[in-house]
């Protein structure tokens, strides 16, 4: 059975932890218990470390848009060579909470980077390596900010306004429509209809042929 | 009297402080007083602060070539865009203590990063932004070594193997060779010549329509 790369994408407040478990058991279920577990912009010393310099800036200095893109893919790269492809080499899984398609949507869609440098970054940093599968939690921003505002810890990105989170989930939209390795899920329903979806979506997906 | 970019490039121990300091008298003796130095990676507190990760690594990880270099991009434009457009615009001249040619000749030369990675990075990233005038100063990497170790402070990338400076030696002499506003300098001289030569340059350089 060839381990694969799962990833979790959406807004915040659009139930990726949830999603994640639902995940999790669903492999279990399936006989699949050696799953590592990623979280990005992180997920190793380092780049946990850039994730804190990119979320909070350092000494009062917030980062340009340019050195924020650079800051998220040095440290998608550490995770990937260090953690992600050595973890399918040996035969795990790996659940990403968010990846590469996160910086595409916040970076390219919430925050207007050029596409072309986005791509450019993409490919020349990553290579063709991707994951197998996306989950992408669609919501209408609104609900999913005050969901995360119930959860009392918005940080710099989260306080963005509103057309920036639209903006986000549009290029969500519009790049889950060209990938047939990215499933939407709607996330606005309630919470045991999406975790059907994600288990009906995973289901179909290892039956045709993942495993 | 339009400002300019001019930065202090080569190995460790080739002498770019002292090349600086002349580099400073001479612009002085033309009335050019309003000059902001930098330094690369750093010169900015975010910068530094992925200078000491770049250079140290975080709770004993290091980064990967791929993320150095992208660590090494992040400082610099972070640079560029707040300190070095910046002072240029308001009409002050900047003498930098390296910049981008330092990347290709250590990541791409020394350590091998393929050479289109380190090309498209550097489009991408700076577009069509460079120095007006680079002094490479060029020296055996033993003798430079020789002159870093006598000042005892060798640190993690001062420390690699005399073959990693060879390659980097080469690059920047193969780079010079290919960009007029690249000039290579004998730092093997006496000091006095060194000095003299740089003189020699920027005086050129000067009557030749800088100013």
């Amino acid at each position: 059975m060839k381990s694969k790369f799962i990833v979790i994408e959406g807004l915040e407040g659009a139930g990726k932890t949830t999603a994640r478990d639902t995940v999790v058991q669903a492999l279990n279920e399936q006989g699949i218990h050696d799953i590592v577990f990623t979280r990005e912009p992180g997920g190793t010393p380092l780049a946990e470390k850039l994730r804190d310099l990119f979320k909070r800036g350092y000494e009062g200095e917030l980062p340009t848009i340019k050195a924020e893109v650079l800051m998220l893919y040095a440290a998608r790269v550490q995770l990937v060579e260090t953690v992600i492809k050595p973890a399918l080499a040996r035969g795990a899984w790996v659940v990403g909470d968010r990846h590469d398609l996160s910086s595409q949507a916040y970076q390219g869609g919430g925050r207007g980077v050029d596409p072309q440098l986005m791509a450019v970054l993409r490919d020349a940093v990553l290579g063709d390596f991707k994951p197998d599968l996306t989950l992408y939690l669609d919501l209408p921003p609104l609900v999913g900010l005050q969901r995360a505002c119930a959860r009392g810890d918005l940080d710099r990105i989260e306080q963005e306004a509103l057309p920036f989170f639209e903006r986000t989930r549009e290029r969500y939209l519009a790049l889950a429509a060209q990938d047939d390795t990215i499933v939407t899920i709607d996330a606005a329903q309630p919470l045991a209809q999406v975790k059907a979806a994600i288990n009906q979506c995973l289901s179909q997906w290892l039956q045709r042929g993942a495993l």
